[in-house]
């Protein structure tokens, strides 16, 4: 990030017609929206939601409270032609509403999904080795998968976009992003391991032995390793997002959980990754927290989302645009000739 | 609010394709808007912020850390031209980046004010009395401007809006607001008296002493008789949006510790107001949680704002517009055929 407009920004922050702090979280928000862009007065322009799905072998240990035919189904249900336009899913009707658009990619979908002009078809495999019992991918499958997120992201700004939401979708990625995050943060997995999309007691205690046994098999601490051994090819897509994003000087709007993982990876990576990261709320998933607090980022709401899909993304973009707005917009107490 | 659209929202909602839940404090804001527009597709158009200013005959006790002057530079600033568009302030600044109007109205301001083709004059007198020594304003004031507030948001309705932020602007108003607010609620004067603007502790406690000897002065407890002894300009007008719009069956989108004063006010008088009120985000003015405890009712964000004009409702209208567009734009398990 560009310290210079920081400092720029944050002097001009102190001089905005409100009482000093007035302004709460989006001061800080804005100035570090200064040190992405590089000027006092940030302006983004453009908002995407990268939605990647995929399948996990580790599904087949019912670790989720879904069958694994509901990924390839919510994936068509992005691409559905609607009544209220392209893609009939929760990230589809918020995007609306913020005039973000969303790109589709199947980063390793479990089955044969026709062509779509929507559909990015990258997927290098249908679904992920069962990660309890042998690395999930394999180091080319993961890079394939982190060039893919990367191109996509490029193409996104291309299109005008310089607020990046990833975002996923794959029946059992809690379990991946709890081994890594587990791996990555040091934590024991029942510290990490949520119940997903509803799974009961019985079965989170399952998910949590299946965290710890994957832990148990595999040493691996790189980032690049821990990723090719725990993750998935969401998380892979997500990570090449993220390190284009950032790469490129724009905003990555950081969702749930499993794109923590992905986040996780990324500032393992690249430290400085975590300057371009703009977390959007507080995920109900066990683990988010602990995401966070390793970032020392401090989300914008906390309203309960547990969805994925870059929908909590999504949300946060009119508070960074508002948070823009405030230093490119408001008059200074000496412009407005307000008496202090 | 309607109950059987209730019903059908709540009814839609757990159809709707994403886990039971996923979406969070969404789903249940979603069918509070199905209330509020009488259907389960509840379709948000406009957004409007009302921003009232007034000055307070207490401010001459000392309980700001402003001098009144700055209540009609900030109006002038609400109304200025700028590069960016009309006013320099923060409610400007925020309610361009989502699409709201700001219409700005002289309640009571302690100054000549220019006419001006936005500045809605309503002005009855220049400023409150001093509420610590008498009344702040007589029954026949209080009810002028609870009917100019009312007239301003009818005005805002019929320019499309249906999400009404009443906003204010007041130097002293934190006063007036807490006076009210302890009367209301039964609680003493320290439990709802905060640093407003950003008094230090010594100011503090007097402001407290200064709630502490209005509210010894006075034994008023109907809403519109400690409208008139303990209020002010802007709350009245306020009060008189909220009755206004809950009648016209649209959304109230509650900002901050005055405004909330204003609502305990409407429920007061309307307990049926309640149904109508959307708090928008925590603020951190002390006696904030108080108000929202006894309205039932649970904020979106915390921000950590404490600016005031409306400032923090603006920021709720894309997340009330994401809510609503859930029940409307989202597909069902059924509709998109996806297994459950």
């Amino acid at each position: 990030a560009d310290s210079a407009a920081i400092q720029r920004a944050t002097l001009r922050q102190a001089q905005l017609t409100k009482p000093a702090g007035a302004l709460g979280d989006l001061e800080a928000l804005s100035v570090r929206l200064a040190g992405v862009f590089g000027t006092e007065f940030p302006a983004p322009q453009g908002g995407a939601v990268l939605v990647a799905a995929g399948d996990h072998g580790v599904a087949q240990e019912g670790v989720s409270a879904y069958p694994p035919e509901v990924t390839p189904a919510m994936v068509m249900n992005f691409l559905a032609d609607t009544p209220a336009g392209p893609g009939g899913a929760a990230v589809n009707a918020l995007a609306r509403t913020v005039g973000a658009r969303v790109y589709v990619m199947d980063a390793g979908v479990n089955a044969a999904l026709p062509d779509h002009p929507r559909l990015h078809q990258c997927a290098v495999r249908r679904g992920t080795r069962n990660l309890r019992v042998e690395a999930a991918m394999t180091p080319d499958e993961a890079q394939a998968l982190i060039l893919a997120g990367a191109a996509l992201a490029r193409q996104a700004i291309e299109d005008g976009a310089d607020l990046i939401v990833p975002g996923e979708m794959g029946i059992g990625n809690t379990t991946p992003a709890a081994v890594v995050t587990a791996r990555l943060l040091g934590l024991d997995p029942a510290e990490v391991t949520g119940r997903g999309t509803g799974v009961d007691d019985a079965r989170l205690a399952h998910k949590v032995a299946v965290v710890r046994e994957a832990l148990h098999r595999s040493p691996a601490t790189g980032p690049l390793q821990v990723l090719a051994e725990f993750g998935g090819y969401e998380i892979a897509a997500m990570l090449g997002m993220m390190l284009e994003t950032a790469a490129q000087r724009r905003v990555i709007v950081l969702d749930g959980f499993v794109e923590g993982s992905a986040a996780l990876l990324g500032v393992t990576l690249a430290p400085a990754l975590r300057e371009f990261l703009f977390p959007a709320g507080h995920c109900a998933e066990r683990g988010h927290a602990a995401q966070l607090a390793h970032l020392g980022l401090k989300p914008m709401f906390d309203l309960g989302l547990r969805l994925g899909e870059g929908s909590g993304g999504v949300l946060a973009l009119p508070l960074l645009r508002a948070a823009a707005a405030t230093l490119r917009e408001m008059r200074t107490f000496e412009e407005a000739g307000v008496p202090v």
